[in-house]
């Protein structure tokens, strides 16, 4: 404790890489005790991955003329944190696309889709299946396809294809939180290799497998007191960044 | 229009100070049309005030020893987005103090005071009416007590002492939107004269009589077409900023 009574929040020991059932429990927590809103946390997650983006891929620094970027977004949570990723990616002078092929009928996630067409960025009605199409046409993929809620032996059409195309893909994937297809705690040797791993809240078991070259979790407004309930050992992060490059 | 179809959002004319009733059409499209939700615009805004905030007092060179800083809110919304502003501030390792003497019954600011409650932020029963105490305690006060909805001719208790308060302490003054006190068109040369505005979305007619040091626009979210629509002309923001100092 510092002497003004405000809690000491420097990481005792190595970060924690947490199971599924511990990504539930601090999720339901930070909802149901906290208070956070739904709509806030994907605020809050989707801005930071936005943030993530611009870190390894400034807007000066890209390949192609235009700042093209392909944002593929499932039905669920992960899809809407990556919705509202392209909108800050598109505030930011980026040129997002965005592929979502079966939409929510959440309200919630109806609203950041809403935002999106509202703000003119364009949304794709199929994937290409010529790989290079997409190799061509966009500088980066993001990732927002399935995240730690999805059973990997379930997979269904159309993420079988999706996940088929971003295994063939040239150019750099960002995934957000789980890269499409691998176990929350497995991983999957098979799968995607992503060139950015942006993990939420913390990293999850699945990241110890992680050998793509940046690795960042956003977890900064994650309150002290869960940091040290759940023994999470979150890095200090700089200035007023809202994501951490380990 | 640039040749990949995204729109030209260079400013074409001088930065624009709306009315109350632009205020109060900008926000109703947003949220009507656009589908912002006010859980989401409350959490960007709050956001980039505590932004603002570092921006003028880096953590580093502020003049006490403690980072500490009092966050007066008021009832309505201009208060959750200082509940808000605490919230990350504390995130940013300064060391909040909120004083909320009137709270609202709305559940979504409740969860808003909650999250600050569970972060372990003090709350002030009372604001000490010895203004020397407030001047040696903290280093700076963020004023998010009255905003653009205030009627200045139906200023009540308490909001009468604060004001009352904020006039004479001798620390610098923070004000998100209107400095409390201000008629929202008119200002008031009698009133509070904080040393840092942030203006949310654009300026109101008001900031065309601040006189204080430094004036920040937090509006990068809001959708090219709305900024079209309403002619803002808000200036271009650098890098991934949501804060822009005029």
């Amino acid at each position: 404790m510092s002497n003004s009574g405000f809690q000491d929040n420097d990481a005792q020991g190595p970060l924690k890489y947490i199971s599924k059932e511990e990504a539930d429990a601090l999720e339901k927590e930070l909802i149901e005790d906290y208070r956070f809103g739904k709509q806030q946390l994907i605020e809050i997650l989707g801005h930071s991955c936005a943030a993530a983006v611009t870190k390894v891929f400034p807007l000066q620094g890209l390949p192609k003329k235009q700042p093209t970027i392909l944002v593929v977004c499932g039905t669920e949570q992960n899809g809407a944190i990556g919705l509202v990723c392209a909108r800050h990616l598109r505030s930011f002078d980026y040129e997002p696309t965005i592929y979502y092929p079966k939409r929510s009928t959440d309200n919630l996630f109806k609203d950041f889709t809403t935002q999106c067409e509202k703000m003119d960025i364009p949304f794709l009605s199929y994937l290409p299946t010529e790989v290079q199409l997409i190799n061509d046409a966009y500088n980066i993929v993001v990732d927002a396809v399935l995240g730690a809620d999805a059973e990997s032996q379930e997979l269904k059409e159309p993420y079988m294809s999706i996940l088929g195309t971003l295994k063939q893909i040239k150019i750099p994937i960002i995934s957000i939180d789980i890269p499409s297809g691998w176990d929350v705690e497995n991983g999957n040797p098979e799968g995607i290799n992503p060139e950015v791993l942006v993990s939420l809240m913390a990293p999850k078991k699945c990241a110890l497998k992680y050998s793509g070259k940046h690795h960042f979790i956003a977890g900064r407004f994650v309150p002290y007191d869960l940091q040290k309930k759940f023994e999470l050992n979150l890095p200090k992060y700089p200035g007023t960044d809202f994501v951490l490059q380990l």
